[in-house]
């Protein structure tokens, strides 16, 4: 199948675990409403965005009301859901952390934030997620119905080596579920996904929270989508939204047979090599 | 010395080499006349972009008179050139090399274009250079007074590799002469300079011919120069013209500690490596 229909879900995250999951819960139901293939939620959409709640809010995999709500609604409604992230503890160490259910309800991937988000622009925006979290080794490529789709979140985005990698892999759809700020939103978010998808030919997708302004951190929204020419295809602007788009990743050849980049590039000059 | 007036010089080129060497040589004068301390000149800049015209046009070297004016000029001048390119030929190969030319007019690096352009946009633009030209095989980063620059062609700009080769070996800032066409360059000219800007946390900048609506190939033009946070802060349209831009290599330090990404890298994970 070539096909797909996303479901972009830019839900408001709020200070309340269970209000989250009911949200979160409901935007999958109307997803699935409108035929939804695959289902896409933010980074920490469980979660508001800070250090001090990472740890509070903070679910071991293994026994996660977060995670086991998901697959239960990946299972009855017989859908691919991509859920965003969550703050996930494992021997008190503590991980951003994506986790990809099929059909089936099954966890089929998982991504560990890999590139931790360190920044400090003068009076605009500082955060330190390296006081708290601790960064994910291992690149995130899965096997789904549709083809190998890979997943990065939120600053794992600037780093052109980890979608290269990805792509390299298979990866015909990069997902970076993520939540630019006000200060590196406007200014980044768009032309980031627009170059991944553009270098790589491929479709890249990004799922940020609303943008909630009595939160300590005020997310950028722009949920995304952009495809293998580099153009953005969907965009919602900051407010509370649930977008549904096709995508056909028969695109990715036509692209590719036009403007031959992966085939031009010079693999006997350079190479990226994982460690 | 940490500002540089870089004189961007998007030149109409025409069918005629005499022409050409004459319209950069007074380009050339204008910008020394307006202080610049290091001037560009577009890809091909001496020759029509077209693989006949290549042939037709091309030059040794050793016994170059485009060369050999371009180094009288920066000599007696007291400035760098970066000369876009020439068909260069050596050996009965054939190569789209750029040259870079010191105060005292000696030529301290040249870079070979090393992936060539070869597109077949359905109904829109078809060109293979490999028809006629080698590639060129070596990584171009110079040492000059400002510090390290890297430079590619047109087409290199494509490969985030390259970039990030270049900028590992220490290059502030990365120019790329470059004729896009008025396919691809309304489609993705800016964002590339943009992106390799913003990922890389440097200066780049394109210098490309004006907009030649006689010749077989239409340069879209737009040179441009975009700045360590990847904002465009200088960019032409598609006519003839000369613009003069200081820059600040300060700003890349400043950047660079605000949103540290090349501090971020997971070198320990993955690594673009040279063969």
């Amino acid at each position: 199948m070539v096909k797909i229909k996303l479901a972009l879900c830019q839900m408001n995250v709020v200070d309340n675990k269970d209000e989250n999951i009911k949200k979160a819960s409901l935007m999958i139901k109307k997803s699935v409403g409108q035929k939804a293939d695959f289902i896409i939620l933010p980074e920490m959409f469980n979660c508001p965005y800070s250090n001090d709640k990472f740890i509070e809010y903070r679910e071991n995999e293994k026994n996660s009301p977060t995670l086991s709500k998901i697959s239960s609604l990946a299972y009855e409604n017989n859908v691919y859901i991509l859920a965003g992230s969550i703050p996930e503890c494992e021997n008190d160490k503590l991980y951003n952390t994506s986790y990809l259910f099929n059909r089936t309800g099954k966890i089929i991937a998982k991504h560990r934030k890999m590139h931790l988000f360190d920044i400090d622009v003068k009076d605009k925006i500082t955060f330190k997620e390296s006081d708290v979290l601790t960064a994910g080794n291992e690149f995130t490529v899965a096997e789904t119905e549709f083809g190998k789709i890979g997943i990065g979140i939120c600053y794992d985005i600037r780093f052109p080596e980890l979608a290269r990698i990805m792509v390299e892999k298979g990866a015909e759809i990069l997902f970076y579920p993520g939540a630019f700020n006000m200060t590196t939103g406007p200014a980044h978010w768009e032309g980031l996904f627009k170059s991944r998808a553009l270098d790589n030919q491929v479709f890249c997708v990004g799922v940020a929270p609303a943008l909630n302004k009595t939160a300590s951190y005020n997310s950028y929204g722009h949920s995304i989508i952009t495809n293998p020419w580099g153009e953005v295809i969907t965009q919602l602007d900051e407010k509370e939204s649930l977008i549904i788009t096709e995508i056909d990743l028969n695109e990715i050849k036509k692209i590719r047979e036009e403007l031959p980049l992966l085939k031009n590039k010079r693999n006997d000059l350079y190479e990226i090599i994982e460690k």
